[in-house]
């Protein structure tokens, strides 16, 4: 019995061994594991740091919707290839691109299919009586959002629109630090809008009391396109569009569209006006149309808009 | 006896259990690490699919230094913030960025501390008797290679030096399919260069025999800065830089350079010419100047240049 219980001790003691023994396997695996995650993340936020908000699960954080207008024109490709780098950048942001054409365009078809941004694409061109100024695009691409807003923003608690033309400049903290924290309606500074080197807000304890703008300063709301974005159930809850009847607002198709949402000028939620140092985030930049020495025909099989 | 063998059977047994027991934990644990692993690798391959490609350790395929002369202009932060973004989705770069200036500007050099790129920022102020064209900038630039290239690329088998203005608009495809890919000099299409569409090099039978271009065709090497790369060590290998005395070519530095590297046209190698439709992947646009209706002093306390 002595030598019984000795046996059963040692038998014991060596299948604990293997088990410690397992254990630490386990544990220089787990370790492993760990230190290849973690490298892993590092490598993959070596392109913007501010990719490193990445390690949060996109929806988690608001969806940001991008409404683009475009239409052909010789430098088009240029300015989507850059728009579609910089939104790249941006996760959880659906991009509604809408062609002023009959058709949709190949190319662009290609550009937006190399990313992976989820969009859709879509062709509307401008009706007899609209001013070809993305008015009808937006106007329709705020349609098919309001008749897919479940398609689009059904994995998201809460969703902004934002309308961002492919010629603009924008800094990806505007869709990060900006866009994807407005609750109702968010206002911040535009460069090189309406004749002045920066239209914004003019801001005083976070509360915005006026406007510093060149043109049409007594506008209800004198901001640029690029200058704000608003939650997507202030749309939903709302039928304003870019009609053809938004001529108010002196011929400025956003104080129009931000009245008819029946937003009031103490809803405007200013971004960057605590920073010690104010930056621009976003510039309403233009390409400059493309001179020809002479026109050349053969582009050598290359394509060309 | 009986008993107590079968009391260490039932013990090793109830071991055996615990092991099985621990085993499963261990391949739960294991299996969801991987899980973990998978979805965080998809969801960082989120931005552009090409960079899929960061899977492959960055020095395992040959490093891109960039040169960029700079200088100030309204809509240079706009410019250099597209670029920023399109250059941050590129693996393994390295940015040489050259002010036009006394004094680096700290917008800038902000700027190029949010992207997570390797860079040098240095002031060089064109000298009289050189054209303001990013010339002594370019030099200075190659001079900064020549001095510290084991610093730059000492882990990378092989690095392709490439000249890219901070204005032009850059797909990502250029790096990583044609810049990577130079074994000595790659030459490709450019858009909106030299007054026409596209000008790009007349490609037969993977061989460069001569050049589509409007402006100077018979330069020896009629492209566009944008147009080619060349590999570090041809660059090590000579004393070329961008001179006072490079106005061969028609005032066309380009040429000069590559003629001063010792390279001849049957050292070009052709990119994007085998394709069923050709793309331009870089386009030598131009931002368009500033109109401001009335200068405003005051941009309420946003930084402007």
């Amino acid at each position: 019995m002595e030598k019984c219980l000795r046996q059963m001790r040692s038998s014991g003691s060596l299948h604990r061994t293997y088990m410690i023994y397992y254990l630490r396997i386990f544990a220089a695996v787990f370790i492993l594991l760990l230190i290849i995650q973690f490298t892993s993340s590092i490598r993959s936020s070596n392109t913007l740091k501010a990719s490193l908000k990445a390690s949060v699960p996109p929806s988690f954080f608001p969806q940001i919707i991008v409404i683009t207008p475009t239409y052909r024109r010789s430098t088009r490709l240029a300015d989507m290839t850059r728009m579609a780098n910089t939104l790249s950048h941006i996760k959880n942001l659906y991009w509604i691109v809408i062609e002023d054409g009959n058709n949709k365009v190949k190319a662009v078809e290609k550009l937006l299919n190399r990313t992976a941004l989820p969009y859709i694409y879509l062709p509307a061109k401008t009706p007899p009586g609209y001013p070809r100024r993305g008015w009808y695009q937006r106007t329709m691409a705020l349609q098919y959002l309001r008749n897919n807003s479940n398609l689009i923003s059904d994995k998201s608690k809460k969703s902004v629109v934002y309308f961002a033309d492919d010629d603009n400049s924008y800094d990806i903290r505007l869709f990060n630090d900006y866009i994807r924290n407005v609750q109702k309606v968010g206002i911040w500074a535009v460069g090189f809008a309406g004749g002045a080197l920066v239209e914004s807000p003019d801001v005083v304890n976070g509360t915005v009391v006026g406007w510093n703008v060149v043109w049409h300063k007594k506008r209800k709301f004198a901001t640029d396109m690029a200058g704000f974005a608003v939650a997507l159930d202030v749309v939903l809850n709302s039928t304003a569009v870019f009609g053809k009847s938004c001529n108010r607002g002196l011929g400025a198709p956003e104080t129009c569209f931000l009245e008819d949402l029946g937003l009031q000028t103490h809803d405007l939620e200013p971004f960057g006006f605590d920073e010690e140092e104010r930056e621009i985030l976003v510039w309403h930049t233009k390409t400059a149309k493309v001179i020809l020495n002479k026109r050349v025909a053969d582009t050598n099989g290359f394509f060309v808009e």
